[in-house]
């Protein structure tokens, strides 16, 4: 036990996930070798993710304002939405450069274990926007596990009669660089089963 | 990137030792999920430690006053003081229940490649500390590692000459519950030259 506020500190950075009391003790003491301005600048970003932090009225997206960069961007295709669970999700696909459309962030998936139903996610508000004529292409890109799986095919029946608008799902396959002798069945199974023609 | 003050958060958690890119994002989404007045908690922990932690005047332990607990507690032996290179290190030994003398940290070990010397650690300090006729005993608690040897050897030498004083060294040898066939051939030699007569 230290003197209260290393103390106190050790605490409160021990509730961090991923942090165990040894990690917690080796950050205090180096905060405490650092210059104030850091440990403060660490302390106000702290504060104003509380602060200012909100949900994209149209995506729920994180951002600092009313609306998102992403759904604010005149210059990403109006046309197609991408689904995902998380805001975390949506960073992961802007790093592939792969998608110019827009995202609709469910805020996770449907889990009965975690007492999650489809009127706890954003789902409703997905649907209102799919009234938008403009839009004609919703990729369902939840989690390739149970209860992403489960959300992608409640989603795919729910939105699946929407006329002027295809539904899609990202592929799944063999990681790249993966050794084949080393991936999972279900994997190789999908790999299989999702094979395409050479061009 | 996230949108303003979540990716500041990220940058400024990725700072801290032992967190990675992984680590800071999944830290700061799960503090965007817990009530403000815990973010503020742990914010208030961190603008508290740089504004309230001191060094004992007399021992240079961490402390919120001017003298630390172990310092001001009359029920500790000052007639034992045992000399460690951290405060990290004075809570590792109050663990053991083993000692209730009082400590000397000395912030630090004598290391030519980190360009640390004697006159960069509170040496001076302790010799001032030994005029005090009460001393009898100063144990020389640095690491059993290069440094903390090197540094112990320094300290035994320079106070060697004071009389009335006893300096001890804590006991190397194998550590308890290890595997004798595992031990590295230094500390098995160590456990060696240091046997002692079964009582």
């Amino acid at each position: 036990m230290y003197d209260g506020p290393v103390q106190d500190l050790i605490d409160e950075l021990g509730r961090l996930p991923g942090i165990g009391p040894k990690s917690a003790q080796r950050i205090a003491f180096w905060l405490l070798d650092q210059p104030a301005e850091d440990v403060e600048r660490l302390a106000q970003a702290l504060i104003e993710v509380k602060q200012k932090v909100r949900f994209c009225e149209i995506c729920f997206n994180v951002t600092d304002q009313d609306v998102c960069r992403i759904c604010r961007d005149p210059k990403r295709d109006a046309s197609s939405i991408c689904v995902v669970e998380e805001s975390k999700d949506v960073v992961a696909i802007e790093r592939t450069r792969e998608f110019r459309g827009r995202y609709h962030v469910l805020g996770g998936s449907i889990s009965p274990i975690a007492g999650r139903g489809p009127g706890d996610l954003h789902i409703a508000e997905l649907v209102r926007r799919l009234s938008d004529a403009a839009i004609t292409e919703v990729i369902l890109a939840t989690n390739p596990n149970l209860e992403g799986e489960a959300t992608a095919t409640y989603l795919s029946r729910l939105l699946g009669q929407t006329p002027g608008i295809r539904i899609t799902r990202l592929a799944s396959g063999l990681p790249v660089g993966a050794d084949l002798e080393y991936a999972d069945e279900v994997t190789l199974g999908r790999a299989f089963s999702g094979r395409r023609y050479v061009d």
